[in-house]
């Protein structure tokens, strides 16, 4: 046994395997993710990885749960624009990741797998904060600066919605201008602040 | 020739090419859509095509152009809210359309065939009137009903975005309960018109 192998425990292993299931589904795809392969790939046995996980797509979910992006909306309350902006910045790093490509993946293929994909909404996105700015809209309303009856889904939805709009459009990422103009123009007013007028 | 190959004139013969293009896209993938195939399908002759079409790519980007909706607002432009879900009904319709399968087959490819999307913008989206409700809210706009200022790329664009980001969640379109959430909770606050709150 390598001395990598053996002195990895805990939190070293579980990242070196959640680095391998990604890694393995880039190369192989959905329909051929095995516990051999990523036991392989991550130089550990597989008896270890049946130890916390039931199938290859238990792996990947538990991947791609760690590795989501937790909000934190400033301590104070008084920056509600920013935190927005902030959220929506921590969405655009998330598209570029491994296990952005790794959701995509897994929706990409949901007529084959509509257990995997429901389980990446429960157990992760959901689990994880709903979508991005719902963490921070919802810390807003319950200090009082906003109305929690405005926060809908639909309201909820308006900054990822227009962050992938803008990414399939312009087949990039939106800028730190466009977020602003996104929370300006669009969440902002739909939670009873604006609307704003564009700059230009 | 068959009495329908003599028949067919103009608007009838160029009818039967788009669906022929459409259907050829469907089988064989954009990068083997051939002159000849789209010919043979529909059931002409490879000269006429090329009396109005230099590729097979144009055949396709006027194909989706003419089946490209167009929005008509009230004349009386006293119903926004009305006029603004009818364009999104009209969205999620096209959606069905193989048109709108054309589309996403071009947009899938776009880093081989970067020309072919940026025309299917230009040449079909934008010269059709940009996003689903831009043509609304111009209208109202024009008519004093709207600030003009207001109506933002990211504004026209919210509509769209929320449509596309449902159907990817719910891997199926938005009833029209869930457009009229749409237009209530998220286009008509970004054009100065509410927050209006949640019917529940």
């Amino acid at each position: 046994m390598t001395k990598q192998a053996t002195r990895r425990r805990g939190d070293d292993l579980v990242r070196s395997i959640h680095e391998a299931v990604l890694a393995e589904l880039a190369e192989v795809g959905l329909g051929r993710l095995t516990m051999e392969g990523i036991a392989r790939r991550a130089r550990t046995a597989k008896t270890s990885l049946y130890r916390r996980w039931a199938s290859p797509h238990d792996v990947l979910l538990d991947a791609i749960h760690d590795e989501h992006p937790q909000e934190v909306p400033s301590p104070s309350a008084d920056d509600l624009r920013g935190d927005l902006i902030r959220a929506l910045r921590q969405l655009v790093e998330w598209t570029r990741s491994p296990t952005a490509a790794a959701a995509a993946a897994i929706l990409g293929e949901r007529k084959r797998y509509p257990e995997l994909a429901a389980a990446l909404y429960e157990r992760v996105f959901d689990a994880r904060g709903g979508r991005f700015t719902l963490t921070v809209l919802r810390y807003y309303a319950a200090r009082g600066h906003l109305d929690p009856a405005l926060i809908t889904p639909v309201v909820a939805d308006i900054g990822e919605a227009l962050v992938l709009k803008h990414s399939l459009d312009a087949d990039a990422p939106p800028s730190d201008e466009q977020l602003a103009a996104i929370v300006d123009q669009a969440i902002l007013p739909a939670v009873g602040r604006g609307p704003q007028r564009a700059a230009r």
